[in-house]
């Protein structure tokens, strides 16, 4: 049997823990993962692109265990009332190529997107950063709200949205959340929400290359989380911004952000620093307090390999009330993968399709 | 809701068909699914190989459907009791990106496996091939058996395995099947078992650069089904075998083959055609009855496109049955994610989490 989390699971587990708390938990498994680049496996997502959007896996491993996750982005999806990102997961045991749990990861990956967001801001942002601007009140937006409240101390939110609906929704989320503290204001337009901002989080999903921020609306000392480009032709940011003689850009795993990232605006000579190289102090992930910082994120496997393992964890400790589903056969006789099926036969199917024959077992 | 088909999912809809009906209709599938190869998205499996084994993703994609599969090959596993290969897979719409089905694929592969070698015999093996040989007598031997006596009409099968007991196994479930009019012999040796055999269905599961068939063994018309070898260090034949100046060499994606199947072992330019063309009739699957032929197979991605979209469709006819899991959320307000864990939080949960605070939201 396969552990399983579906999305009946994934509400107990977080409800029993509250959100900040998973997502801080979570952060603490990345971070750690992360201080270890080197054991992972790496590569770059397999994405198979259509008119309607994408379909990616996203495979890793440590050498002890694998993880894959399959996501879909489809822009198009909330028009027909459908999730534009669609997740889930596996974690398997390398030794003997098992999987040992499936996780639903549509909520998860919202979870683990702004814990990651929130980890690289902490060696990112300011650390008197306490005014945030929230562009795209979408799926992800309220998981960044509490994460950046939780683990960075943001005070103000300053939220901006295409869909006024979508930035309603938000503001209501945040109400009936009443987090401490927290000042939240609803804007007209980008360059109004970045006002003030210490911290600009972009969360678009507009599947081409738009230009969600101008180079007009950065200022010195601020830090970009620009979490909504991340595929070939998908992008938030005017490059102009990403040219300034100021900027920092830090990326989770550089050949994956090269092809997704807003770095695919710039040439390949462009430079950036790995957020493992920032983890392990080989470079600042701020040099002063008047650069502009932008974590360009795509979202990297091993962020959901530390979120699936955070899960197996999270569902063992809970035996009473873990689901568990057959994907796997448990048979006495590995060789006879047949009895399997042989066991079940009725005696009609059996003998439809074989009927009676001679049949001579003859040792050689 | 996402289709779901367990163990015992799998064992239910093949119990009411029958397994050799069951691979009848999914060669079926299988072979329209090939006559129209240029539909598909095509790419080498993606695999992470360890020192116990290889874990793999195969996906793909005609536009419509979309379809992966994991799969693992450790060939210690039979020691402590484990399966070699373990396998599962969606299907999934490529037009919302929305999984449709999880299912197995563990016994699934085996029935998929077989049902391609017999769909490639059919045009490559001589037509008045009765008798079989079967090195290998594990966890797929049983289907290749049952296949290839339901849609070549093999009448004599000539057993080998290593391991006597996996021979014992399989020659005890051909009694149990009673297959008409199968003769099955046990023999002493791979030598013995070749000895006569129109058909050599090699299956063994050894990771390394065995040699299973010597080319004293292969004669003229014979047509050899290269099951087990399908990674890279991992091939069955020796090389010389290969060389011959009467062998045809089918394969069923070259770029995949050249890396994992039995021509490894030859230089790139070495002349294989790709089962499509065999298909289509671009080129022969046998050119006379004194040929050697060779289906190199290592198993690829459309075989498990074709099994997913039969178990869907098999799935749907069976509604009364059919298992559901929680997998993807179901929500009204696809921009509002968040609200699906809102309305779990228990009293306890939130205060912990968030405490009283001062929210002030404010129109901008």
């Amino acid at each position: 049997m396969v552990e399983y989390i579906g999305i009946e699971g994934i509400r107990r587990i977080v409800g029993r823990m509250g959100p900040a708390a998973f997502m801080e938990g979570l952060a603490a498994e990345i971070e750690a993962d992360y201080g270890r680049w080197n054991d992972f496996d790496k590569s770059a997502r397999h994405a198979i692109h259509s008119p309607g959007g994408v379909i990616e896996l996203m495979p890793t491993s440590d050498g002890r265990m694998y993880s894959f996750k399959y996501v879909n982005g489809h822009p198009r999806n909330t028009a027909r009332g459908l999730l534009t990102v669609t997740a889930f997961g596996v974690l398997a045991d390398v030794e003997t190529g098992y999987p040992l749990l499936l996780s639903e990861l549509t909520v998860t990956t919202a979870l683990r997107t702004a814990a990651m967001s929130a980890l690289a801001a902490k060696s990112m942002a300011r650390t008197d950063s306490h005014v945030m601007a929230l562009i795209g009140n979408g799926a992800q937006s309220d998981f960044q709200a509490i994460a950046f409240h939780h683990m960075l101390g943001i005070r103000q939110l300053r939220l901006y949205d295409l869909d006024s609906l979508a930035t309603e929704k938000l503001a209501r989320n945040l109400r009936t959340l009443n987090l401490p503290g927290m000042q939240v204001t609803c804007c007209r337009s980008a360059a109004e929400a970045v006002q003030g901002a210490d911290i600009v989080t972009t969360l678009t999903a507009d599947k081409r290359n738009a230009i969600v921020l101008t180079p007009g609306m950065v200022v010195p000392g601020m830090h970009i989380n620009a979490v909504g480009g991340d595929s070939p032709g998908k992008t938030e940011l005017h490059a102009d911004i990403l040219r300034r003689s100021d900027v920092r850009v830090v990326v989770e795993y550089e050949p994956q952000s090269r092809i997704e990232g807003e770095i695919q605006q710039m040439p390949a000579s462009f430079a950036v620093t790995e957020f493992a190289e920032v983890l392990s102090g080989a470079a600042p992930g701020r040099a002063s307090p008047a650069e502009v910082t932008i974590f360009d994120s795509v979202g990297f496997a091993l962020e959901d390999y530390s979120a699936l393992r955070y899960l197996h964890k999270l569902q063992l400790e809970n035996a009473q009330s873990r689901q568990q589903i057959d994907l796997i056969p448990d048979i006495d006789n590995p060789k006879n993968l047949f009895g399997l099926l042989a066991h079940t036969q009725s005696g009609a199917a059996r003998q439809n399709a074989w009927g009676p024959s001679q049949l001579a077992v003859t040792p050689g």
